[in-house]
């Protein structure tokens, strides 16, 4: 029975990549070993992971300047990671508020040093993008943090200020969803069980010169360079993880990158937002279109009764995690990369056919 | 081609393992999806989870007073949190170096601490566990750390001293291996992917009443306070390297438990060690008898030539990964529970029919 999985994460991967995952368990790299066995020392693994970390660059089209990690802990590892390392007891570092995740990440940086808020939509439960101003010049800056994509209030960062600091940006739920220039930013993180493997890696992608302003003394395992200078196996990594993201990222490739895919995010957004406008039924929660996500698409019912009709109709028709989080509300459709077109094309006429029979 | 892998870590699973894994990508706990794209916060995880915390807690007899955890980072990253939540200003840690992990733990406490050497064996290559008196009083102790046994130099603590302080112990390539009485100890962590499941998920058995001793001010993903408080489901968990760990526990739980891989474990290393003694081509790198690993079983050729000749002939003969740690050289065969009896006799008799051409 075919299901359409709107989870946030970890999500929705392509068949290939059950398929080719099945097979590396059976036999992987002609070995006649599973790739669950295989030490991550052999030359089937470290190739793997060269090339994943190749596929990276050449996707996101990113310089020798940038190196490209797996590590673990996911993106809330991250959260403390920054400040640990690039946050000292004379500078202060600036984060956008724009979510729970963007508060975590705040969070973190108070506790380990002096940090601020640069601007927050916490006065709304974060249903839309704060204004920025074009250019900032923030005094004693480590750097400025943002939240790409707001996977619990879908919404979505178009575009960036210039800062006079390192802008580090974690986009656990929108990287390889769309062109991005990787060269605006000094460090990109992504926890990879949305849109880029499964649960059990994070991606960060750092500009080597980074590594000039980072603190001494950091724990061997939260230091970047630790890392970097060990190619991410300084210790074991989790290497199925790392393939599952070497297996989605071929097939990114196979299907012509991120500009390919980039076109299709957008028609997926379109026509759901479009529908959920021109339905009687619902409304979105974030009300301008230029802060909707094109990734996680938040909408509520017109009043409870609908809410738990429209439950109960979408799990009838096997549609499920379409539930919003707990803190929101209502429902979200998360529409990956992996999430097809047809998908959310019948998602669509769900709602018309909910629509027409309630 | 049926392979013999002797590797240290990620190591050989049982074939159950894979093909249970292989049947949840294609469809988990008939949900009609993949193991690989289901929440976390699914009751299907959720349960499947808490079911590998009961394994755990059952294979090895652990009362309530303890909670088992799963966490990202590897045995590595244990090495950093466990001081930076049991070593205070005022106290000191006590590590006992028996090989490069006790060091590199060894290395983290002290750049987050005070911390010396209860004992060591690097004077000799750690090819010794140095004597311990029966008990010890160790002045402002936080903790004293052991690890079990040592992968590289093929050594094993079989007992352990009383302190006047809580015990922490890396069991990474130990644990179920054998009966422990787990109520001796106040923390024992194992990385997953030697004796337990794949890599990527740490396993961490904790006395609840440590944490009373907890520092303050701990990063949230560093704090076992945490994870305990969240089920290790703070953040995404590993949620396919604890499927692992689930299902080579029911295997284990399947033939017997504990006792019964005890006595198997025991069985394959009396033959490997008495075969090392006995041919007059090798000889074991640890020399007293009681210090030898029931896990690791590391030994040299007589000379370079036979060195070169008998990895040619393993090659030929379908044994992989038997190559010695690049610090200690020679040859080492990793005998962790899913290696079958049947495997080590075979690899006997193939070091048999060496000795007999050469």
């Amino acid at each position: 029975m075919h299901k359409i999985n709107f989870c946030s994460g970890p999500a929705v991967l392509p068949p290939t990549v059950y398929n080719k995952a099945i097979e590396a368990i059976q036999n992987f790299d002609h070995t006649d070993q599973s790739i669950l066995e295989l030490s991550h020392r052999s030359s089937s693994i470290v190739s793997m992971i060269q090339e994943t970390k190749l596929l990276v660059k050449e996707l996101l089209a990113i310089s020798d300047e940038y190196d490209v990690l797996f590590l673990h802990g996911g993106a809330s590892m991250q959260f403390c990671m920054i400040p640990m390392n690039f946050l000292s007891t004379s500078t202060k570092a600036y984060y956008t508020l724009t979510g729970q995740w963007a508060s975590n990440a705040f969070h973190e940086a108070q506790l380990l040093g002096n940090a601020d808020a640069l601007c927050s939509s916490a006065d709304s439960n974060y249903n839309y993008l704060p204004s920025l101003q074009q250019a900032y010049t923030l005094d004693n800056s480590a750097y400025v943090h943002f939240t790409s994509n707001n996977t619990i209030y879908g919404t979505q960062w178009k575009s960036y200020p210039s800062f006079n600091c390192p802008i580090i940006v974690d986009m656990s739920s929108d990287l390889f969803s769309k062109k991005i220039n990787v060269h605006q930013f000094d460090l990109i993180y992504a926890g990879a069980q949305k849109n880029i493997g499964i649960a059990g890696v994070c991606m960060v992608i750092i500009k080597k010169s980074l590594l000039e302003k980072q603190n001494k003394l950091i724990p061997t395992m939260l230091n970047y360079n630790t890392h970097l200078l060990h190619e991410s196996s300084f210790n074991t990594p989790p290497v199925f993880a790392i393939y599952t993201c070497n297996l989605n990222l071929k097939w990114l490739k196979s299907i012509g990158g991120v500009q390919e895919i980039e076109k299709i995010n957008q028609m997926k957004a379109q026509l759901l937002y479009a529908e959920i406008e021109r339905n009687s039924l619902f409304d979105c929660t974030v009300a301008k279109p230029e802060d909707r996500s094109l990734m996680n698409v938040t909408f509520v019912a017109k009043n409870k009764e609908i809410e738990i009709a429209f439950k109960d109709f979408c799990k009838k028709n096997n549609i499920v995690s379409i539930d919003g989080y707990r803190t929101v509300g209502g429902f979200r459709a998360s529409i990956y990369n992996a999430m097809p077109l047809q998908d959310v094309q019948l998602f669509v006429e769900i709602m018309k056919s909910f629509e027409s029979k309630i």
